[in-house]
């Protein structure tokens, strides 16, 4: 008889990359069990992360009417309505439902969900510990995509309240008129630039010199001064050293340059803590980083052979479609399935205007010494830019310029994570770019912005292709 | 000196496709003139047809929180506050700034623009008159985009108020109870399907016994039940026989079948009645059909060498962006510029919820005798459809199933009329399904519809190749 407790594969968190990991692997005809808290299945992602801060965001651009303001005085939007308990209502519906849909799949594919909190008792056996509940599996293989939770600082007196976590967003009791934001990373200016199209005066405080420093200066700027036109302040290279609440009620932020800040909330958003520390990393064998990440190889191996990483645990880029493709990638990499690895990774940034980019950024390839043009569409020159309002919106397109080989998309504005698709796989397949001056594009769409702007790359070239 | 009336191509007309051919004409360094009313630049699509409707459906699915619905009671929406005003204040802004955007394009291209209406003098030469004022043009080519204007029918008394064709329903004084369509085309259903969002009770009348036979059946069911649900009725294989108002002031329809309905507003959409009966085309040796429209070979040559037609003038589909191809490739043709035939041209239907489809239909694979295999992705199973409370939309995938080649695409929900142009893109370069399956997408985006479509068709091959 088969022991009830051996596993092929043990795989430790049900967010995207522990799901992903576990369905590849029962797929190939695996044992296999995922560990996770009876309230955390499908993770961060669904209960506090991505998906209800992405509900949020489309219940923001509805309510404020934000895409259609070019069109329809304030007044006429339903900002005065918001309360934070709709918005609460309407996550809560979406987690539920995304809980079950998430459960289904792994039902489906004869995962074991073992309800509770994992440590390792040795390289091969885990404990699972739930309540007074206790049980010890044996796993020929482990997957660690045990996720990350808010870091906390010192500094910080976090209160739920005026001072807050992303997470603990959805708790606010009303919006407020102004607020200071801490970090502007993807996570703090997702939730700074929602503050910012629902009227909250925002102010943004950050060490770092830029933002967004992996994503094309053209489309940074273009985030920033819609931010900026909608009232929001970047205080760029400036560090918070204290942070109170006022007599007033009002939270006090101290800043290293000496000056001082206050708003009614500040939204603390500076780094993820790996949960790590929870696993018992050392019965393994194992150890993780200052910050807490797992280091592993190109294949999401640890240190311990048998013992693979993947998701927001092994740090950057920490996104929900990356975090799918390394559990995906570490299960088939452990049993042996050949797989091609994709170097087309799309990244979707959901601050308002939203920002999504495949391929090569500018100064990537000026480092790299590849001689590009760059083609670009603006939203406002489209029909359907123009019908939906939108004027930040702009695609950029950048090509070779005499094998006219496609090597990166930049878009920001509405839609811009979807229409990323298009040019990723004109790039994945090896289309250049007279696929987009050639094609016929459904009118009015945003897609056509790649017609525009493969026209206009061309039109640069020292003999236009047009 | 060179004569100033004198053209290498003359095109009639300045919608989608006349744009086009004129601007791929002087791209090719040619003389070109473009005639059009003064009033029309830009043509029917800007002014009354594509651009006012899709910018009334953008409003109407705004403002009726249409997409929010299954989150937001009816009373969240703000139905109670939409006048038609501010829809054609809104239309008018938008037309506005198009047509600005197709005159600077016109203008870049050094076109000739001339106002007035034109006819034919002889195979070669043209008359445009505007008011009192008259000059003859000579032209080597003549493109005809001259368009359409919706068909009268002497049953059907239009009115303007009651009784109504498609481009006067801006000027409606408000949001009637309840409507009658007559004709369920793709500019009847847009509208029929606009006027259920925002919950009027309406009634379609088609002498046929489908709607929009050239699609996928699995998506005219579900746009059918989707309005149907919405309290659509749908009275196919059906004729009106007579139309009148009632002393009550309601419009009263008599059907073949003997039976008659009743509603506040009757708007007719059947058939467009061709412009070309304006153009003597008999001084050119031309003759239109019977429905006006001028017969061409596959490079939009009429039986006159040197005189080509695109775009409405010359049938189905009828649609923007495939007139625009119509006329760029009428001018390369006519110049002699080698071009490569698009086969893959996109449909989008603007009903709610949209539509659109790239490839073969399964009624064209079978009448072929291809086999293919269909895969399906609905949205209600997509984080991104929970969000958008999109709970109608599906994507199905067909392709091949030994060389896994994708045959089509079909589309129905949110956003359906972008997302399709990824499909687009992969069959143009020759992907398989396995590009679908093996892609990383952003999530949560629509997107995300064809891995999940991807693997639910590979899953159902003899060997699954998941």
């Amino acid at each position: 008889m088969q022991d009830s407790n051996r596993y092929d594969l043990a795989v430790i968190g049900s967010g995207p990359a522990g799901q992903k990991g576990a369905i590849a692997a029962a797929n190939l005809g695996k044992r296999v069990a995922l560990i996770d808290r009876d309230d955390m299945i499908g993770g961060v992602s669904v209960h506090s992360g991505t998906i209800p801060s992405k509900t949020i965001r489309e219940a923001i651009l509805y309510l404020t009417g934000f895409r259609q303001r070019a069109f329809y005085g304030a007044g006429e939007t339903l900002r005065a309505n918001i309360s934070i308990a709709e918005l609460a209502h309407r996550v809560n519906a979406v987690v539920e439902r995304e809980t079950t849909v998430v459960q289904e799949q792994l039902h489906r594919s004869g995962i074991a969900i073992l309800h509770g909190a994992a440590r390792f008792l040795d390289p091969h056996h885990l404990e699972i510990q739930s309540g007074a509940r206790r049980q010890v599996i044996t796993a020929e293989h482990v997957l660690i995509a045990c996720g990350t939770r808010p870091a906390r600082d010192p500094k910080i007196p976090i209160d739920g309240k005026r001072v807050l976590l992303a997470d603990q967003l959805v708790d606010l009791e009303k919006i407020p008129h102004d607020a200071i934001v801490v970090g502007a990373g993807v996570i703090g200016l997702e939730y700074a630039s929602m503050f910012a199209a629902l009227g909250v005066a925002v102010t943004i405080v950050e060490p770092r010199p830029a933002i967004l420093d992996f994503v094309d200066d053209e489309i940074v700027a273009s985030l920033r001064d819609h931010m900026q036109r909608q009232g929001t302040t970047f205080r760029l290279g400036e560090k918070v050293t204290r942070v109170g609440v006022d007599e007033g009620r009002r939270v006090r932020a101290n800043l290293e340059s000496g000056e001082s800040l206050t708003a009614e909330v500040l939204l603390h958003t500076v780094g993820r803590q790996s949960n790590a520390d929870t696993l018992h990393l050392q019965a393994a064998g194992l150890a993780a980083d200052a910050r807490g990440r797992i280091p592993v190889t190109e294949n999401y191996q640890t240190a311990v052979s048998h013992i693979y990483a993947a998701g927001d645990v092994i740090g950057f880029p920490a996104l929900a479609a990356t975090s799918m493709e390394q559990g995906r990638l570490a299960s088939y990499h452990m049993f042996g399935r050949p797989w091609e690895r994709r170097q087309l990774l799309p990244y979707g940034i959901y601050t308002v205007p939203e920002i999504a980019m495949i391929g090569r950024t500018e100064r990537q390839l000026v480092s790299a010494a590849v001689p590009y043009v760059a083609g670009i569409a603006r939203y406002a020159d489209l029909a359907r830019g123009q019908i939906a309002g939108d004027r930040s919106g702009l695609l950029k397109l950048l090509f070779h310029p005499e094998s006219l080989e496609v090597l990166g998309v930049h878009v920001i504005g509405d839609n811009a994570a979807e229409i990323v698709h298009i040019g990723q796989s004109v790039i994945a397949l090896g289309g250049t770019v007279e696929y987009f001056r050639d094609t016929v594009f459904n009118y009015p769409t945003y897609a056509e912005a790649y017609k525009v702007a493969a026209q206009d790359g061309l039109s640069r070239l020292p003999r236009p292709g047009v």
